[in-house]
């Protein structure tokens, strides 16, 4: 498998979004590694409310872990206690 | 992709629900960009009892995050330490 | 949009499990608006079995989210420390 | 609403999932509250096996939250730090 | 209700996943107590890919909970601060 | 059972994702034994976006366990706080 993914910190939490838009197409490309039956498929689901609405659940998943991973993009915790 | 979050910081609990649902069309906007198709789909699901207990599920994942990410809107901890 | 959420906080874990059931609905409310067609929708989802084990889902999650707002409703811990 | 949740706090990680358990059924209580209802649908999704793993997907939701407010019935954390 | 739980700490994360499938089942056995159903079902599900990967999503959300109560089979913390 | 499962704790997020994978696959696995039967389900789900969204739901719920066990590859906490 290529390298694909090097780390889960980001810069900015829509760089984190976009992470786990990533994470969440990882999570097909991996169960079904052809790209023409993914395209294939592309039409279909993009056009049904419900499959938008569950990937969006799935990317919402991936999202409670990056965003966990980059403490929610706090403030960095040592100098807030100063 | 245009800058459309900034933080995952809100005022109030209410503002981070609502900050939930931009998560959760947002994870649709990605998956399916045309304003158009996305208008057209929504007379369907929003009629759709299944689909909108669905979109729901996904707010309340993203309110997950970002209630945790403010720390579920407590006091700041180093005043109530004191 | 009006006011409805005031703190994540609750008194004890049954008005936390309710406001869990408020959390849900307001998921719903704000994909679907209109109140006319929310309640022509009812009858429908409330019969159907699997409508609602997927409405509990959501309150589970949502109730996750209200429970470690509380702290579980646990002792204050400053006191259960001394 | 009558008074049916007391505390989170189970004695044991078995009643915790009974309780677990409770929490499921009353998420289906509130959204229909009628027994009559409620029972009549039972036959059909109690002998639907993608009901019941619904069903049971949901009692792990609650779990989470139940097992959490419990520590995991870990040892006192006083008594470990001794 | 027979004892069918006594702790969910687990010597291995192997271990902590087949506890978590216990918890899946006993899930559903909850919900349909007679066993001669149940293994009528069985075959149904069993040969039904979407019933297999919702199977799958219910012990991964009681595998999180088994591998949280055990710290993830970390080696021991007071150990590892040494 | 065969022992196929020794640790959480992996070297890259990119083979904790894997991990993440596998434990999906032991999910189904776990429920259908007979890899025959596996194998001949396999070109359904494979062309059906709405499978194909449910199993990349159940690795993001899997990755969130490994992510955490791995306490989300940050640089050890001993070394940060020096």
């Amino acid at each position: 498998m290529e390298k694909w993914l090097k780390s889960l910190k980001t810069k900015t939490p829509q760089e984190g979004f976009e992470l786990a838009i990533t994470l969440s197409q990882q999570g097909i490309k991996y169960t079904q590694p052809s790209e023409a039956i993914r395209k294939k498929l592309r039409p279909k689901y993009a056009k049904d409310p419900d499959s938008l609405i569950a990937a969006s659940h799935v990317i919402a998943v991936n999202y409670q872990t990056v965003a966990a991973a980059n403490n929610y993009w706090r403030e960095n915790l040592s100098y807030s206690l100063k």
